[in-house]
């Protein structure tokens, strides 16, 4: 049985660890930490856990504690892990980290977008970048993960294929995102209330979001050079998950798109590739660690589209630090997490 | 491993037997039927149950078919289950019935309320009221089950505890119930329309709802007499969920309520008696076989406020008949359903 | 054109305000005021009101600039038109509280349930309740007024028919409302979060709520003697909207109450009495300041159900405060709040 | 004042036509046609015009009638006004079209995307696209007028300052485009339903829609040359309201992208471009006449992101009828629309 830790535990990644735990036949929480809400029963403030965690409780954060644990994942905001992951290393505990501390491998960049330095970039060269899909073998190696964000889990995903097999122009990708309220987690803040949110759409971070160096740097990867990428995320009045819609220009018309996607993702548990013609829905994947995909290239013209549809707090967050933690301690990858999505 | 047949799966109460019984160890799903949609895959009509279902299509009723499955489920509009129960008790095989068809002992007060004829009134005496927490040990010898309706099994919850202590004035019961609109089914109507049911709140059936007859039949076996109920339902813009408000007058006010429910639903292990003082949110049930009760006095007065939420498609439908079948099988009662809530 | 000004504007009454004003030939915002948004253009913070309000900005509050108006409407948590008001009254300004502030003529009362003492008691005498319904004559004559509540608007105003015919058993009284979320306002809050209050529906507030003593207030001016009543909030997830179902025991079962009721709300603009059958729905008011109501006796039995719905934010609200000042200043009631309500 | 008749008012352009004619002080809905309703009242199937329309039915059609009004709405799906507009039109009835059969100049480009044969091409001359941003003086002497599309509305006010100043490299423009679910139309159809469309977003028609060659069409008339487009509808968990993101390549980075676009509707009473870095909401437009847009150059690249909203029932169909039917009767643009949105 894995020992468990969870670092800020009172936001939606954290209940959501929670929940996929819960069934994990192989994984056990043993602490869970909040610096506000210690002494509180984690059933008390998330009442869906009631039955399933009848002796857990926050706690204020402990080195030793934690260090105790096999694993511990930080569900926290930007900065924390930089600052606990080292000391935890050394122990012996793996780490596996939900916010976006380590997902960039350049220090610089980290600083330049999250407008603070770098906390830690002695455990940069480590960090493995926790995309299965792209990163099996290393993950398996890993002593520090960082969990991808959710939109880009949703667009590299997508766009990888073309760019792994040269078949994209890459001077120009656009990602036109839109994704659920909890994306903005669970902090009272006026543009996330039911009556801001609510029956209305926008855009937002035109300008430039953290999670567009995320996903450039993922696509530099695939494509093996730079990638010119327009990011457009959009708020969406649903509680969860992330449609991505992905425009990429083909530089060769005569590849069959849909056998090419079938082809990559042929071994892989949790991405799907839908028959051509489909038009994936987030409801598909609500509450299920599985990314859907369908390839399109309207009217027979240059211009692929990719429809790209993850839950933001499973395969976005909380289910792929599950399947990240699976691959490291060597079990089966679907562990906990081959529940089918709750439709309607 | 126990041959599971559905007989009318399109429907959404359809859909929610396959999400769970995808999860259950000793379930498999062998045959459902549709006649509208035979021949196609059911995971190309519900594409969350992809990767679930590989080899299952909706098939056209057939009785053979159906006869060799140890258990099948009626997940269908009243009448269909009258016409076809009794051919296949007949082979051995147990029916759970998701329908209305067998919950009133009454033929005529049936006919009354679904405007024809019973189709088989012989076969109601030895149909079961499938209400585990008040008759478990006939269901664990039926043959036949008749799964309660999602507001009946909201509403009896609550006030049984009451009504076996002889604690409620029976004369007047009121039951002001809200409900998600998926309990209106799959149908296309338009009063199910996003643009109609959305952003909206009102009542409907004040004069009379079907599950009047059936509540108030549940309320007299638990009171041992007559119960004089007003059930006002409430149509709420979200998809899954039911909130049961109950209003009773108690003719001794000197008993301890709190502890009253808690001891009734000691060993229930879907029924969770919050904490004094709570109010409980129907997502803290969200597909999950639960009920959670909190039961008040405000301003120590007579009249006794109890709040139950369910989700109509899990412990009101489908989780229910799950739990049915558990029990008819002998098997653990939670198989299968012991998955936390969804939240958020 | 009558002057008007608003202290506290940048809630969601307060916009309301702006959106109805702005379509009222015989009103002009001459100034708005709020000390953490000063210097703000309103249409800044409100795109919907771009080319309406094009020199307003919020400024600090400031009694001489107030005083200059005819009128001035509290858009505001309690307490502040306690501090304001007299010092406005003196200056020969109306007042318009939508705030609780002025709403309980007993002051002890009003400190028990607001937990602060009374800040202007002095000022209770003359202030009048402002539901023209009940107190249009006074409205007239008034210089302080106190807008009723969202609940106790719908409650009132579905209950006062048999309460002033004598019909309806006293001793027990039941509400159960259903408000969207805007009730709640604009203030930061998780319990108001779109992934909180989304998808889900929970009561609040039932040991004892404000509105409360102010409803109970409102029954006994209309009965002639205290009521026994219970009151049961619901939070709904819908940003407007007010669904009151309201339950009490006729006396006498021989009356006509559609008759009664439509006699009671003949000659009143803004009370909708709907034909014999009907389940008003939340969205036929919304945007507009209208009041519509259905009475049944389910059964034909003794207990009469009311079900009445408003919009919060207008007849609960701001609208309500528009019809105040039409009153108060001679014009046709319905001036500037004559729009049918926009559905879908 | 202009005698007007509707022609189909069933749908949700039709109650909107309706509640905007309400509060139009020079037009008088004389008629309004349904076979399926007819005999019902309007306020019958509407209870939000309760009040509004007190002697208005729903009539089965007939030319005579229609004939004698100034103006008739076709709010109908395709092929109802290629059958009656001519006979209209010879008695001297203006008539504007809400659906899509008067939008294409092409009745084999028509023909090809709404699968039958045109109607009326003998009529196609000299009906006017009704977008007034673009041919307000060929509508002032129009007889047919075609409303355009809300998606094309969307687009192409979004678009067609970029194509007039030559300044978007027009082979590659790209449409992604999000609407509320009201976009469908009442009819009862299942993807429309509350639990089928609700919290949950995807794509559709990726393949081909009908707005596409409408969009295509009036960009060609602002380029002056064909342009190449990528159209992606998305289906959105609100009930109003289009959210239209452009991406266009400009071929001179050093035009003052929001100096044009502020220059191009400056006289424009219902477009709105709001201050640079803005994101505008689809609910700052819901309920009103209004296009608002941003402009947005990412990263001083090449790609201009276009962000446009709009009510689709409104600036979307009826409003912009009114628009028109303001234009051709002389009259002020703005009368009857000029309330202000509705937020929240």
């Amino acid at each position: 049985m894995i020992k468990v830790g969870i670092v800020g535990g009172t936001g939606y990644t954290g209940v959501e660890l929670l929940r996929l735990l819960a069934q994990h036949p192989q994984a056990q929480v043993e602490v869970i930490t909040s610096r506000s809400e210690a002494g509180m029963r984690v059933d008390e403030m998330y009442p869906n856990l009631r039955g399933h965690y009848d002796s857990l409780a926050f706690s204020v954060p402990d080195a030793a504690t934690l260090g105790a644990c096999d694993v511990v994942f930080f569900a926290t905001p930007h900065g924390v892990a930089h600052a606990l992951a080292g000391e935890l290393l050394a122990t012996g505990t793996k780490v596996i980290d939900l916010s976006a501390d380590f997902r960039l491998q350049d220090a610089d960049e980290w600083a330049k977008w999250y407008g603070q330095p770098h906390g830690a970039p002695d455990l940069l060269p480590e960090a493995v970048y926790g995309l299965p899909e792209v990163n099996r073998k290393a993950i398996k190696q890993a002593r520090l993960i960082a969990v991808p964000g959710c939109y880009p889990t949703a667009a590299q995903l997508a766009l990888i294929p073309l760019l792994e097999a040269g078949l994209a122009d890459t001077s120009q990708i656009i990602a036109d995102c839109k994704s659920g309220v909890s994306g903005a987690g669970r902090g009272a803040s006026v543009g996330s209330l039911f009556s801001e949110a609510g029956e209305s759409m926008k855009a937002y971070g035109v300008k430039g979001h953290r999670h567009l160096p995320e996903i450039r740097q993922g696509l530099r990867r695939a494509a093996g050079k730079d990638v010119g990428l327009t990011f457009v995320p959009h708020l969406t009045p649903m509680i969860r998950g992330i449609h991505a819609t992905l425009y990429a220009s083909v530089v060769d018309r005569s590849v069959d798109l849909q056998a090419l996607f079938e082809a990559r993702y042929a071994d892989e548990p949790f991405v799907d590739v839908m028959p051509a013609g489909s038009h994936p829905e987030t409801r598909s994947v609500r509450g299920a660690n599985v990314c859907r995909i369908a390839v399109h290239r309207p009217q027979d013209g240059d211009l692929v589209v990719v429809l790209s549809v993850i839950d933001n707090l499973v395969k976005g967050a909380s289910g792929q630090a599950v399947q990240n933690m699976n691959i490291v301690f060597g079990l089966d990858e679907r562990l906990g997490l081959s529940h089918a999505a709750m439709l309607p």
